[in-house]
């Protein structure tokens, strides 16, 4: 099975059933029947019992899918199978370890521009990815047809520098500021809010008998 | 409205609700029904109503609740209102760049400890956090009554340091390394896997008509 023969429809809900199993494997859920995912994802039972016969995981009658199988097998579709070239802006503490993160190993994915506007780094070569100045941002991202950054600005620049990625064309966002940034519809923003996740899990277990 | 005046099986369900809210705000719906919400998180549309009465979050008739406003309450109740401290094993290019984060500033955490097995940081001061062999991360949690720790070391560590973790008594951590670890029912896990945020990104981009 290749992403290529999934059909568009089919692909273009594949990211949210992966985020709910996500959720529903870090609660403890083990199993979910199309009827539950149903109503969690709001699409009809039938849609995603088709759009499941397409990878092959079929729901046993009366048990429904195990969480942890479609998991696997979402994680191996959404490892797509050319190398994506993507950017990171602010190159700070967060963005310098996100440089160095091993996202090729496991993803397929590389950081191959950075963006910043610090004098003393900008046109360096920093963990070797090479750094343009922010001012260059919609132009490089136009020339060299990155489509998704990586925000790693301080708070104050997240939408300034968001609107300059939506002048070059850019399509996805992956924003760890705590910002709200708004973008045209056309262009994915995928929030990775970091404060929000420790705190939900600290807050969690302070309500949480144990 | 407090913390302490939430009933402890509200509260319980605050974190299910936060997170489902988060990914319908990413998914772009502006407001949401108690039904709806209900079957997402499989809890009872009644019981829904109350818990956010408790918070005087009431749904309109015939329109359901506001997705933005509740999400902004939740992160309003979310944010303790005692500092916290917590832990962080694996001092590499994530670690440092999380002992930097500020957590403080928006979330009341702290990271009082760090923890690791490389002789040159050991018994050093890394960004203000004293940082103990990993060694001493059983006896260290329950000294300095750590409940928490963030999760940044290499996934080959993942588990062994979660045992160590657990037998010195943490209740939560902030997993960062793609490892699904496994830890004893009363401990909470909350996994950040970077390489599939960004990879669900850019498989919904490139998958989803312009």
């Amino acid at each position: 099975m290749t992403a290529e023969s999934i059909p568009k429809a089919t692909a273009k809900r594949l990211p949210i059933y992966y985020r709910y199993l996500n959720i529903l494997h870090d609660t403890g859920k083990e199993r979910i029947s199309s009827t539950e995912l149903a109503d969690a994802v709001q699409v009809d039972s039938a849609t995603i019992r088709r759009d499941f016969s397409y990878f092959g995981a079929l729901g046993k009658r009366g048990y429904g899918y195990d969480v942890d199988s479609l998991l696997s097998f979402f994680k191996q579709i959404l490892n797509q199978e050319h190398l994506t070239n993507v950017g990171l802006v602010g190159v700070g503490n967060l963005g310098h370890a996100l440089l160095n993160f091993n996202f090729h190993k496991d993803g397929n994915v590389r950081i191959s521009a950075a963006f910043d506007s610090k004098d003393d780094i900008v046109n360096t070569i920093q963990d070797g990815v090479p750094v343009y100045p922010v001012s260059d941002l919609a132009d490089q991202l136009q020339e060299q047809q990155i489509q998704v950054i990586i925000l790693t600005v301080p708070s104050d620049y997240a939408q300034g520098v968001a609107d300059q990625a939506v002048a070059g064309g850019v399509r996805g966002i992956l924003n760890f500021t705590p910002i709200r940034i708004s973008v045209p519809d056309q262009v994915l923003v995928q929030n990775v809010d970091l404060t929000n996740e420790l705190q939900t899990l600290i807050y969690f277990i302070e309500n949480f008998s144990k």
